[in-house]
């Protein structure tokens, strides 16, 4: 429905681009065609030590910016005048203590979507390369040996269960590749899902992917209380995929409690939500004594992990940099939901990916 | 429909089975109440240095044996009046020199099927390992290294291409989880499949997996000439899959002018079919010169790779000692399928994967 706001479209409007990455013309050249007199500024953050922060950007760069797309939020004092943000990650986590954030007039979006392709990837490809024993088989081409026939036992995928925590845009795509390995899966989320229709998810999706009509799951969990969630890990688990939002009720979730109930499969955790989700000391000590068969953590707590940290020598770990959102396609991805929300904002109707500011995500 | 087989059913069978495990009681009592009279002999073929051979094994073990369900066939000689074989394996490669083999009244069947999802499994890991650089980054974590944010480059796989060939059992699993990964599928196959109904594949399959109505591919190739094979693989493939069985007409099809062919988009090639696919000496040199991204092979020619054989040393490349096929399920479903044959055999209907002896698989 269309509101006042329609009526200038964008004309005021300063849109700032905060990304890794050179303007892409095309994009641009689109959006100042679909929206006259909008003017758009953007800066790359990709620097030799990784990304460029606001605070070290020139000054000029926010003179009278509305509309910023970027991973870090610049400072309210140096955006006065926003009225859009469009979050290039799919978590809002980083923004809690920004003030325009907290303003609810000014709706943020996050790019909710543009990463489950390549994050499924990496949980499915992470969990196959530990049941099949990648790196022992790597290890023995360096001594050139063949391992003589029958000493090897793998355990496949049809009929195992992948538990998902936080059955958003990146669980479904997990789901759906699990489906096709012929796992079973099972769901959690914060709020009840007892309908067919409360069960889809409207967010951004890669077409071909995921899972939008949420037909999945054999079985839906949810809650906000520990006997939920430990309700839920009982299944008999054998891969556990945490991506969750990291929130207030999502801090620490996994700790010395649920490592004992995912022993009893002996499962696999799979970390591609946030670091704080897993109590570290605990992480360790269920590696150390078998409760769990291994992990593969592309986040950790702290970030970037400290070189001697116990975590770096933890068994049967896989551990990589907080990369499993990268992929050449995903700026790409993250305009198109940019450029469907500058649409949005221009005609008044709904945006998608929009955050909820009280759940944060 | 019956024949005068059915008559006596299998009671005057003796049934030896020769597997790398000791019997399955389950398996035995079923057989022997379904089948009055039967007789079953089981000998477990593993030992220290890997696989039992019919040589090896006592005499006594072979006396009146009629049907066999073995990796390796007994010399004719050893068992005369053999009626069925039911082959371990998914090929039939290893029995070319068998005198039984040779004799088309005597039924040979393979255990295609009981292999798809842990090979399609490995092939998909493996991709998915070399595509996000869990290697390197296993690397890193020796020395505690977390890697700058935006130093990483990853591809995922949306809008792929992956070449499957030899689209059977194996290729069509392969096939189903690329599918879910959001990649275009073409296929090769000796045979023409011009209709809907020619597409469809009738041989065992893991209930869930696999692609038996031949719906997948977005576009079918097949032939046996060299010009076919090749425009095949110029169809951009980014990952070209190996699932062939080894014939006169599959030996060495892989070699230099192929791999030229593939440099296109530096193809990744996997496989998991036999090492005489492909011609060891140019795949070195592919690998070393870039023209195709990596590969990773489970099977190699000759087997086991000598310690001190280049091939272990070359970038890029994954090796497995020819054990994708291996899962803790596997024994289970080669008995469903020998277990259905043998009803086959005592009714006189059609068996489920019985090897064309024209064509070796
Ligand atoms: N490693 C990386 O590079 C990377 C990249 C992108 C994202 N991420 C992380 O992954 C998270 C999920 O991304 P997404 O795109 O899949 O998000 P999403 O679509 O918003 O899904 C989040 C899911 O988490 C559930 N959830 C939230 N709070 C919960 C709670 N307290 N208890 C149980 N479930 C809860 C939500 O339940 P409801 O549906 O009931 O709300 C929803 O199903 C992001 O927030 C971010 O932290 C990491
Ligand atoms: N690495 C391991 O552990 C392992 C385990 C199991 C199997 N294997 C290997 O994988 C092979 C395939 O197994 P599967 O179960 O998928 O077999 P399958 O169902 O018999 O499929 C074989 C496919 O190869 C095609 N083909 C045969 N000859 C060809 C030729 N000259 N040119 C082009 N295509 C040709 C066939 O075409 P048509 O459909 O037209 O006949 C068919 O599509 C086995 O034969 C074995 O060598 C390896």
């Amino acid at each position: 429905m269309a509101t006042t706001k329609a009526a200038h479209g964008l004309s005021q409007d300063t849109i700032l681009v905060l990304m890794p990455c050179d303007p892409i013309k095309d994009f641009t050249d689109r959006l100042e065609a679909k929206f006259p007199g909008v003017t758009i500024r953007w800066q790359n953050t990709k620097v030799a030590s990784g990304l460029l922060m606001t605070k070290d950007m020139p000054a000029e760069l926010f003179d009278g910016v509305t509309i910023v797309c970027a991973f870090q939020i610049p400072d309210a004092s140096l955006v006065p005048k926003l009225r859009f943000v469009q979050l290039t990650s799919a978590g809002a986590d980083q923004c809690a203590e920004n003030a325009h954030y907290k303003n609810p007039d000014i709706p943020f979006c996050t790019s909710n979507g543009a990463h489950p392709p390549q994050i499924a990837e990496w949980v499915i490809g992470s969990w196959l390369s530990h049941q099949h024993q990648f790196p022992k088989f790597r290890d023995y081409m360096k001594d050139g040996y063949w391992e003589p026939p029958y000493q090897t036992r793998v355990q496949d995928s049809p009929g195992l269960r992948m538990g998902v925590l936080g059955y958003g845009a990146i669980g479904r795509q997990c789901a759906n590749l699990a489906r096709a390995l012929g796992m079973d899966v099972v769901a959690f989320t914060m709020r009840e899902r007892p309908t067919p229709e409360s069960r889809k998810d409207d967010s951004y999706c890669v077409p071909g992917t995921g899972d939008p009509d949420g037909v999945v799951p054999s079985k839906w969990f949810h809650g906000t209380t520990k006997a939920a969630l430990n309700e839920f890990l009982a299944q008999d688990l054998d891969l556990l995929v945490i991506c969750l939002p990291l929130t207030a009720l999502t801090r620490n979730m996994i700790s010395r409690e649920q490592f004992e109930i995912l022993a009893k499969r002996q499962a696999f955790l799979s970390n591609v939500g946030r670091g704080g989700h897993v109590n570290t000391k605990d992480l360790i000590e269920a590696l150390e004594q078998g409760l769990i068969r291994g992990a593969a953590l592309d986040v950790t707590e702290p970030e970037p992990l400290p070189k001697d940290h116990p975590l770096w020598k933890a068994p049967n770990l896989l551990i990589t940099p907080h990369v499993s959102w990268v992929c050449g396609d995903i700026t790409r991805r993250i305009l198109q939901i940019f450029e469907q929300n500058l649409t949005a904002l221009s005609s008044g109707t709904p945006f998608v990916n929009q955050v909820n500011k009280e759940h944060h995500y």
